[in-house]
């Protein structure tokens, strides 16, 4: 099932989403508005707002706070994004140039930043502090799994623990919280907001290693960026920690890490070492029981087209290819 | 009389700002603790916190909640001059080296991110809905400044109304929102809390327009940057507007402006002329006249230290010179 039909139950509310998305991309400077359409535009999936909207829809569902909310959420995913590639000097993102290709350092920081206010901003639009609080706690938790990843560059004997504890806070955390805050904006008693706290965050470690395993043997064109991007930055993610585990020295990944040689003969060998070991199944083996966790957590909701809808999303997630 | 000596009334609760602020610093990884230590250390006047406890002081002064506030403003602030300087390539910050100068582009960003961040989470500690909201609006008023200033360079034709209204956004906004909260969360009455905002408001662009004088006539050492350095990045002032007022095709600013010569000569020619136009007796007088309004707009509450070491700030901001 493609993700379109997936949210058919909230399919009308995300277009309000995307109204309230679309607002801040209005500004006076028509250059500005140009990058923010241009961002903005680049529709992803839109999955974080319909967990938020999806979460919510199990009680009390009032479009006045959760659209602003979901909006808040999927504007402090992009604006992590644009940061991010800045970061990486990536040149493109889901097939499009990134906002670094396209102008200078300084008006990406910029750019960036208006996007993170715009979400601070209508985050305090759902009235609800401790909404507020765990989005606060969840920008945070974001930034610091940045700012591990670049403070511990070049340490590439890395555990599955550390990549855990990694991926929970640059990915799971956000999509955590977009259940999370749906389910205590719809007022849910506290089982549920933790249940759907629990699907967020295993579906979030599902979609990143899943995410970490196309990096390795996904369609470029699909994704939109060349295979083996995460070697060649010196990023370990789980398929090499799971090789380096069966053969801690491994020549054609020693010679990415030890000799910093990130050239694209180096990266090809790497990759392909990755993709004859074992790696890459046990990687999406965990994705599956990530996926099998969220599911799990579920159990307690009602059955409702919602319900159905957030178990379809697990499927989604550990069988997408792009 | 010294900025110490004027936040008297709040000296010691002005320590366990400081203590908030600190903890900001304490990280796991040992390299991002020192840069942290070296921004968060390099002390500024702590104006801002200051205000939030002075403002506060007139009615429930309840310091569980304006301790975090405080904090949170202060390294907003401080998020804001990270990632400021990155943009403006500047090595040098209050005499002491910027983070860009120490460390990599990319640790600058995600540096000034993860201020962001912190700034937003303790702001949710007040755990009032109405100074968050106002917190986020600010937020956006001030990136909107920043953006505004970068898709308008080359404008050099401005007048004293963009002016005017750039600095609103860029400094006056949080100076504003520091005295605009602190009242709110002392429980203050709406009129109140409306003339601690417009004390703010007029504090902020005295202050501003002071910094920006002080650009062409400040002892160099004292304010840790060399004198001109916003006519060498192309960014117009007050002083320089207020000489274009009245010789709309000065060959000096021309120079800078229209051939874009930033040379050291070009400069120090356009500062000359500067300093022998009126603009600079005209932006002290519009200094001096927005610290009036300030003053006069505490004229409704009760005498008392804290109104005192208010109105004092006001003379500091305009008769300092760094």
């Amino acid at each position: 099932m493609a993700s379109a039909a997936i949210f058919d139950p909230v399919h009308s509310d995300l277009d309000l989403v995307e109204e309230a998305i679309r607002r801040v991309s209005r500004v006076d400077y028509p250059l500005l508005e140009s990058f923010l359409a241009h961002i903005l535009g680049t529709r992803g999936k839109r999955v974080r707002p319909a967990i938020v909207l999806l979460s919510a829809s199990f009680h009390r569902y009032c479009l006045e706070f959760l659209v602003p909310l979901a909006a808040a959420i999927e504007l402090l995913h992009t604006a992590t994004l644009v940061h991010d590639d800045l970061i990486d000097n990536a040149s493109i993102r889901r097939g499009s140039p990134t906002l670094n290709s396209l102008t200078s350092q300084s008006a990406t920081v910029l750019v960036g930043d208006y996007l993170f206010a715009n979400a601070a901003a209508l985050c305090t639009e759902t009235q609800n502090v401790r909404v507020m609080q765990v989005f606060g706690r969840t920008l945070m938790a974001i930034c610091d799994g940045e700012l591990r990843q670049i403070f511990t560059a070049g340490q590439w004997r890395q555990s599955r623990e550390d990549y855990y504890e990694k991926i929970e806070r640059k990915t799971a955390s956000l999509l955590r919280t977009a259940a999370e805050t749906g389910a205590i904006l719809s007022g849910a008693p506290e089982d549920q907001i933790n249940a759907l706290r629990e699907y967020g965050y295993n579906l979030g470690m599902a979609f990143q290693i899943v995410d970490d395993v196309l990096d390795f043997m996904g369609d470029e064109r699909a994704l939109g960026k060349p295979v083996g991007s995460d070697l060649r930055q010196g990023v370990i993610t789980l398929p090499t920690i799971r090789l380096l585990e069966e053969d801690p020295d491994h020549p054609a990944i020693r010679r990415i890490f030890d000799d910093a040689d990130a050239s694209d003969h180096a990266v090809a060998e790497a990759v392909s070492a990755v993709l004859r070991s074992s790696g890459v199944a046990f990687s999406l083996a965990e994705a599956h029981r990530f996926a099998r966790l969220a599911v799990a957590a579920l159990s307690s909701l009602p059955a409702s087209p919602s319900r159905r809808a957030l178990e379809s999303l697990t499927d989604y997630v550990v069988e997408r290819v792009s």
